[in-house]
């Protein structure tokens, strides 16, 4: 019955109408969001003009998406959600790394690469090689493990956001560690960078009084065989904005320096100009399922 | 700070990284939002999988919007967030019309038209009369009170539904009280219609059991100086769907006979073949602020 649905009886008038036959999660999602959206607009009073200017909002948001941009999801990252829902479901094995949020720019598929390819297909930034293992949590190298990795250029612009300048592909690569579990590459010191502030996201950040800047990182997802993947970033040690981070996703254990490295006989090695930097690390995983 | 924004802290970050020259009110609205958005996801653990589906599901809805098709309001209307809205924010004097629901129709300027003139341009549908006055609540008329009617045709769909087979503000007018207050137009008796249900709001109706039709019902918006408008329809009695309308949008004091009429003077003043079918109300509004 959902006549003289009112101020106190609209919610179970909503919830009470999802079917008998309803996915019992879905119905757990729904009926949660119908009574945290209700109580937003009970306890803000909410008005006309707000929800309208929230509708507005909304269809902006959607229809800013393109096959290379996700507003929603940048949404999602300013408001913290992306984090909190990261951290709900990270795998909790203490000597796991660290997770962090997937961003927006994870759009396209990473061209497989060589290990030791170079990365910044432009070579418009500062050089350095990136390196380390894959790790199963009790220390043993993981061979095969697949590195999904990604960037921004030395200016801080993926290659889907500047189809016209960059080269698809440009600070992106699918590397596989070798026998040893080890993995490298070269590429530019990354550079902070803001997230898009063209788009109603955009606006939200300046009527905040907010900066739309995320500290220097590199992006990685990390799977190996009978191991739960992690999506994280590492972060570049010094960088501006590690203490504010826009979209809330900086963790201690992923800032990694990116070292002046003096040393002609590894430059050979890694096929780089001497000296460059640095950044050495190991990615470790959880025993678990591979999702 | 925002490094190691963990399960506890991430929603006192996001709340706190709004700035301090942030408009107060767009402060408490976001700071509700985002401990609602945050409280939800922790409650139901939402799962990456589940929070990847969402940002599919509200770009689609955001992608489904057009000139002529608003899906966002669709989706507030179908979760009880619009009819808790109006409620929230309706005038509660006792006396004047209850509102309801502005749904997602209210596209376009409504047609100026004289009284008497006939809203059903294509005329397929069973011929009414739909008379009345515009009141204060003391009873007084008001002349020149505007009312902006709309409704679906006798087929269930509204003009800007089928700009390919309706005329452009079929089922539309804008009247003009006269100088006793009162209104009149002919139209067709509405049907109860379906919502659309080929985008993904229809898809979230399917997957939960949930029918998507209206009981009849004809929109009005009142206007009148130095009175509170008033957004409301009024439904046919007898409709289906009056105890299950999809949007939960029914007043008992908002259904109205359409009393079968048999009276061939009163036709002719209303110039309409007898019999036929006639409502006969009165919008009455409280005095206030005219917004
Ligand atoms: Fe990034
Ligand atoms: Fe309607």
């Amino acid at each position: 019955m959902s006549v003289d649905a009112g101020r106190d009886t609209v919610t179970d008038e909503a919830v009470g109408s999802l079917g008998a036959d309803t996915d019992p999660r879905l119905r757990e999602l729904l009926s949660a969001l119908i009574r945290h959206v209700h109580d937003f607009a009970r306890e803000t009073r909410l008005t006309q003009a707000e929800w309208e200017r929230a509708i507005g909002f909304l269809t902006a948001t959607g229809q800013t998406c393109t096959d290379t941009r996700q507003e929603f999801i940048l949404l999602s990252d300013v408001l913290g959600l992306s984090m909190l829902v990261e951290t709900l479901n990270a795998d909790r094995a203490p000597g796991a790394t660290e997770s962090t949020v997937l961003g927006p720019f994870h759009l396209t598929e990473s061209p497989v690469r060589e290990l030791g390819a170079d990365i910044d297909l432009v070579g418009s930034g500062e050089p350095c090689v990136v390196s380390g293992r894959v790790l199963s949590e009790d220390g043993t190298p993981l061979p095969g493990a697949a590195l999904d990795v990604w960037q921004a250029d030395a200016d801080g612009f993926y290659d889907v956001q500047q189809p016209d300048v960059q080269p698809a592909g440009n600070g992106r690569g699918l590397f596989t560690t070798d026998a040893a579990g080890r993995f490298w590459f070269r590429t530019c010191v990354p550079s902070p960078y803001p997230i898009p502030t063209d788009g109603p996201v955009g606006d939200l950040l300046r009527a905040t009084g907010r900066h739309p800047y995320r500290p220097a990182h590199i992006h990685f997802i990390a799977t190996a065989e009978g191991h739960t993947p992690v999506t994280t970033h590492i972060f570049v040690a010094g960088s501006d904005y590690l203490d504010s981070d826009a979209v809330f996703a900086v963790k201690h254990s992923l800032v990694q320096d990116f070292a002046e490295t003096d040393d002609p006989s590894l430059a050979r090695e890694f096929g780089i100009p001497n000296p460059f930097r640095h950044a050495r690390f190991d990615l470790v995983l959880a025993p678990g399922r591979t999702s």
